[in-house]
């Protein structure tokens, strides 16, 4: 028993170093980079909040459980830039031996069901998977029309790729794509993407 | 229904400024503030690792709702000391006028439902919400315990006040006080508390 504390201890000591991977994208209207703790914190409350917006009925305590940890990974590994031309966004197998390591601190049977949620995150195939994977997607769009185009702006990404890469947030909710792609028609109105 | 998608798109912006509400405690083995964001993160995270070490049944999906939101009020009135001599952290009126103004921002049953948990909490009678303390007080001892003393030392806390302040944890899991007590006892074998 106090074998098992101590590893979920450790475990829990060990993902503090999300704090410190930051991501491209920045604070709504602010200059500040955001973090993998502070953005997955905020994907649990937009999946709180949104859910009812999902195409087919889901299970909240999975997908919570999907955007807590989906990042821990990059603790490892850094964070990939969604519009990265050299590195493919996928399951690689450098994220494969991260999860191995990192979720492999926790008893066996919690390690397993992390890393169980965790790939099928990655696989984007169950509902659960492409509501998370929606949410991933949409933070940055609320980011990125608060900043003046934001890393769109920023790495001069054009209205046809963004759009292209965001598309999958229909798979998780028709609603939510809509007010994506006129939120993206605005953006390109106001000359920021 | 545009509306109510609007209303929910508002308050998932507004709450971004949690990540500026800055905690006296510093992340593990750092000198770096931890923010209310960052820190929602980790109880939500140590929630779901540690949910078997509650005194009684809970429900997860409650508890992790809990503490996501637990400190969102924080962004109208900041973060409030454990250890704060002058104002105690309890249910103030500020409090309350800030739940009513943020979460008020929902659709009314959400917002009705967001008050509701954050009150329960606040009470901290059921079993979910003993847990959900349980997980705010007993981050900061893992933080402290990294940090040569953290704000134990920094604010000349002694161990007989620590040691009352966080026995609430038993309320929620014997087995993470029992761990506590072990930890505080070693803190003051090596001089940090």
């Amino acid at each position: 028993m106090q074998d098992r504390l101590s590893q979920q201890i450790n475990f829990i000591k060990e993902i503090d170093k999300i704090k410190y991977i930051q991501r491209k994208t920045k604070l709504i209207n602010s200059d500040r980079h955001e973090n993998d703790a502070e953005h997955s914190w905020h994907l649990a409350m937009m999946t709180i909040v949104l859910a009812e917006h999902s195409n087919t009925p889901i299970d909240i305590l999975k997908v919570l459980k999907m955007v807590l940890i989906h990042d821990i990974v990059e603790i490892d590994t850094g964070d990939t830039f969604l519009f990265d031309t050299h590195k493919n966004h996928t399951n690689t197998q450098e994220e494969t031996l991260a999860a191995k390591r990192i979720f492999g601190m926790l008893p066996t049977e919690q390690a397993e069901e992390f890393i169980a949620i965790w790939e099928e995150f990655e696989a984007g195939e169950s509902n659960e998977a492409k509501f998370a994977k929606s949410m991933d997607r949409f933070e940055p769009v609320l980011q990125n029309t608060s900043n003046k185009g934001g890393t769109w702006a920023e790495f001069n990404v054009g209205y046809e790729k963004v759009h292209q890469k965001l598309s999958g947030i229909q798979k998780g909710s028709e609603t939510i794509w809509n007010l994506t792609e006129t939120m993206l028609k605005q953006s390109v109105e106001e000359g920021i993407l």
